[in-house]
């Protein structure tokens, strides 16, 4: 299975007054291992997607949180594509403690692939290198064939 | 049924160089809608659970995004409860853009209740009368009796 | 003196571990409350500026804080407009507590005025009535004529 | 001169509509910087100093703004120690994009030492050994003797 691993350190002002990262934060720690699998795996950066004129909006986002991340852990983001198509990909996340092991929350993001007016393409059409690019490095084995 | 709204202008702080609402935001907003759910319906701030040495960390969160919002979107937020427990609490949220009912997106934010140390805790043991000030609000027909 | 009154409740995410809102946010609130100035005084949206080719990009920004402000605080922003020139803008901001009137911070943002490429313009050249609707209504006492 | 270096690449939640990264992010980037330079040279983290029962909440920020940085930009942010005395530290930060050396932007933070009640305290006379670790490392060529 192709996974990316993206460690970061939690920041003092993701923290909020229960004296842990508060949970919207997952989401940009998602987004920042997103990144990372891109660049990793894909071999592109978002910065490269979105000057071929292809963005990836959020449809649907889903977290589960164990254990809180409290400041200043060391974490890890494991990323994983899930699904691919024409028209949206779907990555799975889970974040560990680095220190421990210890599981911390897991996550999914799902994304279409639309133009720059925020309009749906089929991104084979649209853009069959991208497309090609995106789906090789995910599919290996990740996706069903 | 029990609805709380709340109505906010969205922040150009909140937007992303795609032009749109950051994803992450959207979880921000749930939990300005979730306060004033508990003021306007149960008649406490969340100040006072936490004064009553009782927090509410999120345990699972989910969002569908339809259409995005925008900088400057008057939004209004509807918060219902789903579920609650003597040991948890379920929120059901639905974001429209106020100018014409457009349906935006959709949420849900599941809660333990747990003490200051963050262990949980049966809310009706722990403090009675909150349980049975939160409960009974909740459930006039919201929830199942 | 023109002034414009943004209120606005603090947010429990704006919190961190401190027990208090974390200092960024004040700029957060000092954009809020800048935008109230421009259409509750110039009658124009930060949206209609952008539409118009126009971008306001800091180049400086500086506050000063006093008490901190919690979460749930009621606050208010005034705004006022310091100096306006063909190229910049200047705008100063007190943040007080509502319920007593605290002094909570003041602060201080200066603005170029950019094209879409973030290229200094002269407003006036590059825009007459936007310049002449903003230097009017900012100017009427708060600037040097 | 004592300086710690702290690298970091710019997050795309962090991005506006302007297609930069939001001038409220460097204050974050500060924070970050800082954390690193009482790790790094202090040998203690902010961690330790909350544990001890101090904490430094902010009471002046101020940022100058040259060139934005863009999503993705690596990012240098160099930390100096420009005051300490017993009731108080002041930083410096400047901020480099790390592939042509760009001055990106420069700012200040000044913070009070304060018991966990929010109120000022004499780090000399609270915690002696704190007081000397920090002013031993931040003063060595940094400050006035």
């Amino acid at each position: 299975m192709i996974v990316s691993a993206t460690k970061l350190t939690t920041r003092y002002y993701e923290t909020d007054q229960m004296g842990i990262i508060h949970h919207s934060n997952y989401y940009r720690y998602f987004e920042v291992a997103r990144t990372d699998y891109l660049k990793d795996i894909i071999g592109m950066t978002y910065k490269d997607i979105e000057n071929a004129g292809v963005r990836m909006p959020l449809t649907e986002t889903h977290c589960k949180y164990k254990i809180p991340a409290l400041y200043d852990d060391e974490i890890t983001i494991t990323t994983t594509v899930r699904e691919m198509t024409v028209v949206r990909i779907i990555f799975d996340y889970v974040i560990t403690r680095e220190r421990d092991g210890a599981f911390i929350a897991e996550g999914v993001t799902a994304h279409a692939f639309t133009n720059v007016e925020n309009r749906p393409i089929n991104l084979k059409k649209f853009n069959l290198g991208l497309y090609q690019q995106l789906f090789h490095a995910a599919s290996d084995d990740n996706l069903e064939k």
